[in-house]
């Protein structure tokens, strides 16, 4: 499918959003990429890096010249988005999002969109820990999964068009109901974070306690830094991420906890056989990692 | 320093002990490099891969005709292995190890090392997650951090020969108290690997949970790939450093769980302010790194 629109508004230009605009106007995937966003100083810079063709920091008459509207700002900030401009938005104009949580949200978002106006959930995954526009790339999404989480509200035709966007840009698309997404991707991408971030908390601890004036984390190699990589995300995008999907995520982080605990068990025991068999079934796991 | 040794004997021909053998060969820094392992054809292939010369499986004589021993097995073999054959070694032979603990090791080690044999503590911290001696490289240790722990028993010429030695390979030396080692390498290396093991057995058991057929860790991105790297790490390694640097361990994991504990609390308060000054301090704690 040939994929193009006239006017593709994008709410918050930071990495996702401004990197799908630098893309969207390289390749004449638009005719005009206008940006929403709170910072004037960001809404310049995105469009000296060619993020975006304007801005304006109102959405208002904007939503009812885009054919396309994508949500690209932190997940909890969706709903109060919508019902600024909802009422602006013209039948036929599709509103998309990259957000990292679906499930209720989405349930929520359809309520808040107009007749006519079609929702499509749509979920790239990149990015990681880089934030900002100017860390954006027209690049960024070649190769990389984008899930959509379609419902039985979405419209087959505003379905195919997103779909069309993302392979345009070079993603693998995959179809996942919205509350198994946030089953998924709370085991995959939001516990992984939490232990990160917790990680990095526990070292700012034990740096406190090291005798001396030694820093610490100067004797850190290639594995913490690796490891721990994540924990240099975005707070405020993460704090709505994971309060979206705290039912999973309270679940999960007992899981976690559960595996902890029994290495603390196994270490205290000295079980030497039962802590290589634990340590096996995990690196078991890590080879199955693509 | 010229750096330069008649006959190297390398107990345990793996990532590191062969990396190290490969090195001394190409840079003629040993007229001579021995392998000492259990496995004959790991020892061939440690052969045809330059990192030794020739092998034994039995140490004893080799013991008495080298100038350095270097110890590159599990940490937990290093007495057994010195009760096998240190009564073989001749004054002024100077034995090594490239061990993660240091510690109450170094101390019953230096017990079991005969009058006028001199030992010296080295810890490169190079390897990460791969192992065996196909891994291996001459230029692994290029760039990175060589920590030695000399004690009150530890011979300066000794001493100032390993320096030597490591500094030729490319590495940059710290010297630390063996007790500050393990403190330290417990805080930035050790407790991220049991994270990491950790988060990789706690993903295996919520593929179990998971709804369908759905391959859970095939929705992982770059982040988990990452995060998790080090749990593809040697369980019988580990095993060893795990075990006797447990005391350090225990308190460690318990200040990463306590942080788990408050990242659940937020969560279940739904706090939002809470979770990204949480989030906020652990990314500061993570610039840090180097």
């Amino acid at each position: 499918m040939s994929i193009h629109f006239k006017q593709v508004a994008i709410v918050g230009v930071g990495l996702i959003g401004g990197s799908l605009g630098m893309i969207l106007k390289r390749d004449g995937l638009a005719e005009g990429v206008v940006g929403i966003g709170r910072s004037l100083t960001n809404l310049e810079l995105a469009v000296k890096l060619g993020a975006i063709d304007r801005f304006e920091r109102e959405a208002g008459e904007v939503m009812g010249d885009s054919d396309l509207v994508i949500l690209a700002t932190p997940v909890e900030s969706y709903l109060g988005h919508l019902r600024n401009w909802a009422k602006h938005l013209k039948p036929g104009t599709i509103v998309s999002d990259v957000g990292s949580v679906k499930g209720q949200l989405i349930e929520q978002v359809e309520e808040l969109v107009p007749p006519g106006v079609c929702f499509v959930g749509a979920h790239p995954i990149a990015g990681m820990e880089k934030s900002g526009v100017r860390a954006g790339s027209p690049d960024l999404f070649r190769g990389t999964t984008c899930i959509l989480t379609p419902t039985a509200r979405t419209n087959t035709d505003a379905l195919n068009k997103v779909q069309g966007l993302w392979e345009a840009v070079g993603s693998v698309i995959i179809s996942l109901d919205p509350f198994l997404h946030d089953w998924i991707l709370g085991a995959v991408s939001h516990l992984p974070h939490i232990a990160a971030f917790a990680l990095m908390n526990a070292l700012a601890d034990l740096q406190r306690e090291t005798i001396g004036d030694v820093p610490l984390l100067d004797f850190s190699g290639g594995g913490l830094r690796d490891a721990t990589r994540i924990a240099a995300s975005s707070p405020e995008m993460w704090r709505d991420i994971l309060l979206r999907n705290r039912e999973n995520l309270l679940a999960m982080i007992e899981t976690y906890q559960r595996h902890l605990q029994k290495y603390k068990e196994l270490l205290k025991s000295q079980d030497g056989p039962g802590l290589e068999k634990e340590m096996a079934q995990a690196r078991e796991a890590r080879h199955r990692l693509k």
